[in-house]
């Protein structure tokens, strides 16, 4: 009984949480980021101040919690969308489709995201050590993405593939922030062009020549973007 | 004489136009960017605050000043410092190592830059139209990198590979501006890791099955990032 009691207290703590979230999302595209305070968040939401507080330690939390709720839901979209393929080009942009699916609504405030997200110090940036629970999932379905596809490649760069999606993954997150086309669609005509080509040089990982490149390239981001993070993610 | 006059005139305004941008980038530094204004800028060079704005129409336009000087400086230092070497490794070392040199004085300050160069509409963006004169100026620097080296690549990649090799710049940048490191010595050994893979991707160009991917991803570039840019650069 008394463990009946946790879960309920946790559950109702997991809704007001999940309000005062959704509250301040609205509230950012609404009036801007920078002109929405925690007090409006609250008042709006119907809690007090210093409830909005206990869940959230500042604004910058709630982005981070934006990112994990975006994060959350590409991947289980991203799994279903891919589920009929085995082609791995197809594979790929199916993944990311999803992804802009999920964050096209919040393109406004995902603009303000980058911003503070490209801040040496910030613990919003998708890099920081702060971001890796929910970006070793992101990384995860792009290795699910692999494994799910009838490609070839050198079995030396299975565990090293995914970071390097990834940063695929990222690279077309930056283009859809410079996006102004509707409905992001300069940004889903580029998956769909570079999604064949990641599809393309993983191939190329069978030629001797091209392999020592990938191993490079992986300890690279091992080294200066994710360093302490172990080979293979989550 | 009336020549004479006129070009008095304009050296007088280039110095002058000098003169208030060096005080800008040293308030910028000093107390931040947000809260410097064009009147604490004009005040601290002597000049009144109709010179200032007759000079730079905003703070913007002291930014995008700023990328001209900082690359201004670059092509000539980067031209220096590559012309004793023939390796096209090396020379592309050099030729990032130099930008560093230049840029490391103003690392607080260019994370505001960036921060401003991140939003979609902002002409700030190395991608604007606005920065075409002076991106085409570095992206020649990269140019002769390649044509002064001994490097063999497939030549029908030639005309494409300079923006290619920006594009490596870019996220040097982009790097640079995470980097907390003293000297920016994370983002050199960075560059030291970088480029001899850039050059051996080069040299992977002679193979056939590598050959399509070079043109796919300088096509991409323009229809993607330089829209309107007519191949060649400058």
């Amino acid at each position: 009984m008394a463990r009946d009691r946790v879960e309920n207290t946790t559950a109702r703590g997991d809704e007001r949480k999940a309000l005062i979230l959704d509250t301040a999302l609205r509230l950012f595209e609404r009036d801007g980021y920078e002109k929405t305070t925690m007090r409006a968040i609250a008042k709006e939401a119907g809690v007090s101040v210093g409830n909005a507080y206990y869940y959230f330690g500042s604004k910058d939390h709630l982005i981070q919690a934006f990112y994990d709720e975006v994060s959350e839901r590409h991947v289980a979209q991203a799994l279903a969308a891919m589920r009929p393929h085995r082609d791995l080009a197809t594979r790929l942009s199916a993944d990311l489709h999803t992804w802009i699916d999920v964050a096209e609504p919040y393109r406004e405030f995902a603009t303000q995201f980058v911003k503070n997200a490209v801040d040496p110090n910030s613990p919003l940036s998708p890099f920081s050590p702060e971001s890796k629970p929910t970006r070793d999932k992101v990384i995860d379905v792009h290795r699910r993405a692999v494994l799910g596809s009838t490609a070839k490649y050198d079995p030396g760069i299975a565990e090293n593939l995914p970071d390097l999606l990834w940063m695929h993954h990222m690279a077309i997150v930056l283009f859809w922030v410079y996006d102004r086309s509707p409905g992001a669609r300069r940004t889903r005509e580029l998956v769909d062009r570079t999604s064949p080509m990641v599809a393309r040089i993983i191939g190329l990982s069978r030629f001797k020549v091209v392999r020592p490149l990938f191993r490079e390239a992986d300890k690279l981001i091992r080294d200066f973007l994710l360093p302490g993070d172990e080979p293979g993610g989550a």
